[in-house]
C-alpha cells in the first residue's frame, strides 16, 4: 500500500508570496478540512521571512512538488510570473493574466484564479437581487483587475473605472473591453466620481484605503446615497469606515470578507475535489478575524 | 494568531532515501497521529522516483525548512552525509556517525538516531529477561552499527561480530571498544560461528538474508540451540525463515518489526513531544504489513 490510501489522502497545501505569515487563509482552509473530516495540512511559505527573491517562484514551485506538496495558492507579487512555471492555465486565469491557485498534480502544474471566481460567487450569495446597470469600480490593481473582470461576467452593463494612477484605469477599462467584446468597461477621472455615483446603483472599492494600515475612507462620505449598493474588499477590518458611512446613507454592503472567502472556497474545491460549506468557512474566518484582533488589542 | 495555533499544531514530516515510496514508516507515524488527535502529514521523498542525487540531501534540508515541513526521516543513502548538513548532533547519533531524525526547528537542524535506540527499547521490551553475557551479531553493515551500540549499551558482556567482510566486522569492533571503552566487541570469523554459538546466549541478525527479495537463512539452522535467543532485525515478512527455524529449536525469539516499530516510537516522540503508545504502533505495522502482503499477493 502506499502512504496516501492509509487513512484517506492527507492534503499539504502551501501559500506563497511576501509577507504571508499572518495569512488567516491557512487556518481558515484547516478548519473547513477538519469540519468536513479531512487531514490538511496548509503552511505559509513566506518569502520576506525566508530572504527570498520573488524570482525563486519557479524554484519553490519544483521543491513544492518534490516534497509531496499538492497545490500552492499564489500571492502577491507572484501570480503575474509564476504563469511561466506552469503546464496549462484555466481560461479565465489565462484571461486575466493572473495565477492564485496552482494544482501540483501528477499530469502537471495547473494554474486557476480564485479570486476573480471567488469576487463573483460573494456578490452573487451576498448582494443577489442588486442592479447592475451601472457600476463605479475605484481601483485597478491586480485586485480590481479580478474584481472588474467578475463584474463584467455577472452583467454590470456600464463600468466606470477609477484609479488614483489614470493610465492603469484605461488600460484595465482597454484588457475588459477587449476580453468581453463591447464597451462595458471604461476609464474615469475622480473629478467624474460625483457626477457617476449619483447616477450609479453600485460602489466598488478595491485600494488599500480602509485596511488598519491604511484607515480612512477612499471618497467624500456624502457622494453616497441610499439608492446605491457598496462593496468592499478590504475585510481587516470587515467594518470599514466606507462600509459603516454607507449604512448611516441606508445603503446596502457586501463586506470585503465575503471575497475572501469565497475565494477559498473555490481554491479548497479545486484542490480537494469537495465543495466546502460556505457559511461554515465564513464562521470560521469571523472567528480568526475576531482572534486576530483579540491578540492585536492585548 | 499564526496558522499552528488554529488547531493544534500541525505537523509535517518526510523520509528520504532512495527507494522509500513503498515505506510503510509514513503511514505508521500518520496512523499513531490520527489515534493521538494530531494533524500530522508524512510524505516520502524518494530521491530514486525525483531523479535526484544523494549528494542533494543538503538542498532538500534547506527546502524542506522553507517549505514548513517540522522534521524529516532519513534514510539509505543519506544517514551519513546528512550529517555535514546540520546544526547540531545528539551525543548517540554523533558517536554512530549517522543520523536517521532531524528535527528543523527555529533555532537550527538538530539530528538524531532513533534506529539504535529503536532496537535497545524493542530488545528490552520483547526479550526482557534474557542473558547477555556473550552474544554473536551477525552483519556489520549500516544496521549493524546501530545494533552493536544499542547491545553494548544494553549490557552485553562480549559481542562477537561476524560479516562476509572480515575488514568491515574488524572496523565496527573497534568502534564499538573505542566508543564504549573496554575490549566488549570483537570480530570473529565465520568459520567460528558454530563454536561461538555453541557457547552464546543469543544471536542477532543484521543482514538483508530473509528479506522476501533475499529468502533463506542467513546460517545453518543446526547451529541453532534451545539455549539461544535469536532477533532479527529484518521484518519483510515478520516471520522469517531464521525465526522459524530458532523457534522449531526452542529459542526464545525478537522479530524485526520491533525495532521498525520503536525507532518510529522514538521518532515520533522527538517529533511532537507526545510519546506514542508503542503497542497501538505495533497493531498499526502489523495492520500495515499485512495490507501490503494482500496488495503483493493479489
Amino acid at each position: 500500500m502506499s502512504s496516501s490510501t492509509a487513512a484517506g489522502r492527507p492534503y499539504l497545501v502551501g501559500l506563497v508570496g511576501t509577507g504571508v505569515t499572518p495569512s488567516l487563509t491557512p487556518p481558515m482552509h484547516m478548519a473547513e478540512a477538519a469540519a468536513l473530516g479531512l487531514d490538511y495540512v496548509y503552511r505559509p511559505i513566506d518569502l520576506t521571512t525566508l530572504s527570498l527573491s520573488p524570482d525563486a517562484i519557479g524554484e519553490v514551485l519544483t521543491w513544492a512538488e518534490r516534497l509531496g506538496y499538492d497545490a500552492l495558492n499564489i500571492t502577491h507579487p507572484c501570480k503575474q510570473t509564476v504563469i511561466a512555471h506552469l503546464d496549462a492555465v484555466d481560461p479565465l486565469a489565462a484571461a486575466l493574466g493572473a495565477v492564485n491557485t496552482v494544482l501540483l498534480t501528477p499530469s502537471g502544474r495547473i494554474g486557476y484564479n480564485t479570486d476573480t471566481t471567488g469576487f463573483a460567487a460573494g456578490f452573487l450569495t451576498g448582494l443577489p437581487d442588486v442592479r447592475t446597470d451601472r457600476v463605479v469600480q475605484l481601483g485597478a490593481g491586480g485586485a480590481g483587475s479580478a474584481v472588474g473582470d467578475a463584474l463584467l461576467r455577472v452583467g454590470v452593463t456600464e463600468l466606470s473605472i477609477v484609479d488614483v494612477d489614470p493610465d492603469r484605469a484605461a488600460r484595465l477599462a482597454a484588457d475588459l473591453c477587449a476580453r468581453h467584446g463591447g464597451s462595458r468597461a471604461r476609464a474615469a477621472s475622480s473629478t467624474d466620481l460625483a457626477r457617476l455615483l449619483a447616477a450609479a446603483d453600485g460602489l466598488v472599492h478595491c485600494t488599500p484605503t480602509g485596511m488598519a494600515e491604511h484607515p480612512g475612507l477612499p471618497l467624500p462620505a456624502d457622494l453616497l446615497h441610499a439608492d446605491l449598493w457598496v462593496a468592499d474588499i478590504v475585510y481587516r477590518p470587515f467594518d470599514t469606515a466606507l462600509l459603516a458611512a454607507a449604512r448611516a446613507r441606508g445603503c446596502r454592503t457586501l463586506d470585503g470578507g465575503r471575497m475572501a472567502v469565497h475565494q477559498a472556497v473555490d481554491a479548497f474545491e479545486l484542490i480537494t475535489g469537495e465543495r466546502p460549506d460556505a457559511d461554515r468557512m465564513t464562521a470560521h474566518f469571523h472567528r480568526l478575524v475576531d482572534a486576530d484582533h483579540d491578540v492585536l488589542a492585548r
